[in-house]
């Protein structure tokens, strides 16, 4: 599957931010960058990219993008960038003989939007255009978007005036080449240039389908205010992640969140925040066993600050498209010796104070309950899967445990806070067991 | 899809294991149990029992079978059992009207030849016969085998006399109701009235085609020199698990087969062993924790004798057609925690001669680097396993750890067999993490 791209504007109401709209990160990731990025996680495997203001930068940073990706981009360039987009979408007539996805280098989607669309291919002659039928998306710039008017997933009418609308033009196309007679037509017949224009001739026999996305999100980012929407956009969307247990969710992701922002900007991997979360939480385990009560207040905060760092690589994997199976596989081994260092620390320090069999007792009983909770999720998660009762309110992850450290390192209680993650890690992996063998 | 099972003979070869063939036990399973299950595993959802000499018998056995499974077994009788098999298949002739599998019930096979049958439908008026194309297979009975001819995926000849052959009949069969017509021909014109009479007709108009089962297990149990190479058959393939580490295949899996040769005969789920073999280990403990050297002494051969006991589980599990999702699981659970308790109990008893904080992070470090390689095995599996070497020599598993547990153990050298553990499995453990992100 093929991918056209305009790219070809100026972006003038976004000059503040860089001379070159494509080029202009979102989050670290330059917007032609995300866009091309986004239809590979779709399926596309090769681009054409309508080049115009400032060709030239834009196709060198391509060349680079493509031996970085393995994927062939092959430049084209629109002398007339400053006319209607219609125009550098004919530019690619000679080349695109197929069905092929059309998108605008200046709109983020999500791209299950785009795989979507591309498991239901056009018929002969047609195309279809992703619609948002969601009249309140708060992300929509009402003045400047793109009306459509739909009637059984058939496209009637499109414009920017349309006082006659219920969806909106998300910029994503799925088209054969019929497109491109529908824009000489339109040029020859009505002088008119743009894509739209196009897509109304197509309207009018029949041959523009609709796609709604069904309140997924996409975002046109055209001035200041849609491009700071969308950075808004795409850091809320890191806030949702559905394993997140209670402390991750209301503690650590918001602030996690807010540093991600940040670290997207410098050239720092997801695995090096990995590795940068775990080198904390091993100072803090050193502190919690040689450091008394200072020690213990320090290697809490450290601990805290590295359970919130360890949503930053994640989080920055997400934004800037790194995201890999050794990433997730490497922080979860990290995890677990950070864990099993921490409680160790704790139990070195609880001795120090309360020599004896007991209190190394309940050390170990902490360190193996907490590591066989990890281990039951994970083995939960590729066997067990179908037999997790859903809306499980008694999320007991990393996050609590953690926390549960934290606060006991604040309040200078480790014996009650070893005792506790003892006793709770052990009795939520027995649960465990008897759920899955009852669901079994 | 039906299956139709013939299982009307007497058996008198078998007479000293059982009055009706069909119900003699074969580890643990009977005969007629073992066809259906490994049909059932096979994508089988119904079948057709003809029954014969101790009829009543076999109907009370496969109305309990059937409620057991949850899949319908519809017990047909053929007076005439003391005659030729293809009585027995006519006498299905009224309930199959679609292609169906036929099977003899006292053949055991590997259900992944019923599975590649099944993926090969035949044409309309046309049988396929599962043919052993391993003239060498020493678990034929050259007296007693039907012969078979083939050329170039078609049955030219069939017959117990045949001298010119090149394969034997498995008795898995993939028929159309052709089968039926072919019998009453044969039966009519040569006054023939066997399966493989039928066969022959059907091989003169080039409607039996043969599927080659290339080397996978089948045996026809017909006498007590068969039944014996049937059962060691059964047990040796419990002997080639790929993933066994070096002191499973060589130590605990010629013990632990052995045993589980006996355990199949009483009602002892793999459930219950994995639990008795997880209390093994944990009285191991115990003792290593408190006994001195007597306690160590016993504690090692008890641990050793666990992990022996470890791989009857499976072994019962996969005899008894009892293997499931919940018990690979709760065995992995199960050991983790084994596994933590042994190293802990060392620890302890290293502790009692040497206090002190060395021994004490010598132990958490054993402790979490054999947590730690079974917890990177399992991403590993799940996420990795592209990744991994193969042809990896160098296995460590918990066969390794528990066999050097229980060595140092014996020698009396606990500190030293920690440190070596606690070395090995951390190591490993990073050396994983580096291949990995290598192969990234």
């Amino acid at each position: 599957m093929k991918c056209l791209i305009i790219a070809a504007g100026k972006g003038s109401r976004l000059r503040q931010r860089g001379d070159s709209k494509p080029l202009i990160p979102v989050l670290g990731v330059p917007l032609i960058e995300r866009a091309i990025r986004s239809a590979v996680e779709a399926g596309v495997d090769g681009f054409f990219v309508v080049t115009g203001y400032q060709g030239e930068r834009v196709r060198g940073f391509l060349g680079s993008l493509a031996a970085h990706l393995g994927v062939p981009i092959t430049p084209l360039f629109n002398e007339d960038w400053e006319k209607e987009d219609g125009l550098s979408v004919l530019k690619a007539r000679e080349h695109l003989h197929e069905p092929f996805l059309l998108l605008m280098s200046d709109h983020l989607f999500d791209p299950s939007i785009a795989r979507e669309m591309m498991s239901h291919p056009p018929d002969e002659g047609e195309i279809i255009l992703a619609v948002d039928e969601g009249i309140r998306n708060s992300l929509v710039d009402m003045e400047d978007v793109t009306r459509v008017k739909t009637e059984d997933g058939k496209i009637r009418n499109i414009g920017k005036g349309l006082t006659d609308f219920n969806g909106f033009d998300t910029g994503i196309f799925y088209c054969t080449p019929a497109i491109f007679e529908a824009l000489e037509h339109s040029t020859e017949k009505y002088g008119e240039t743009t894509l739209s224009g196009a897509v109304r001739i197509l309207a009018t026999v029949d041959r523009a389908r609709a796609l709604h996305i069904s309140g997924r999100f996409w975002i046109d980012v055209d001035d200041p205010a849609a491009f700071g929407r969308a950075e808004k956009a795409l850091l809320d969307r890191l806030r949702s992640k559905p394993n997140d247990g209670p402390v991750a969710r209301y503690l650590n992701r918001p602030l996690s969140v807010k540093i991600s922002r940040r670290l997207v900007k410098y050239p720092v991997t997801p695995n090096q925040i990995s590795l940068f979360s775990f080198l904390c939480s091993m100072l803090g385990a050193g502190l919690f066993a040689f450091g008394g009560y200072p020690g213990l207040l320090m290697g809490g905060l450290l601990a805290q600050f590295a359970s919130v760092l360890d949503g930053c690589d994640g989080e920055v994997a997400r934004l800037k498209f790194q995201r890999s199976v050794y990433g997730g596989w490497f922080d979860a081994v990290l995890d677990r010796y950070a864990d099993a260092f921490l409680l160790f620390g704790l139990t070195w320090h609880a001795l120090s104070a309360n020599p004896g069999p007991l209190m190394l007792f309940i050390g170990f009983l902490a360190i193996i309950g907490s590591f066989m909770l990890s281990y039951t999720a994970d083995k939960y998660d590729r066997l067990m899967s179908d037999r997790i009762i859903h809306g499980n309110v008694f999320r007991l992850g990393r996050d609590v445990r953690v926390f549960l450290i934290f606060i006991g390192a604040i309040f200078n209680q480790v014996p009650l806070t070893l005792s506790l993650i003892a006793l709770v890690m052990n009795i939520e992996t027995i649960r465990r067991v008897i759920v899955c063998r009852d669901h079994g």
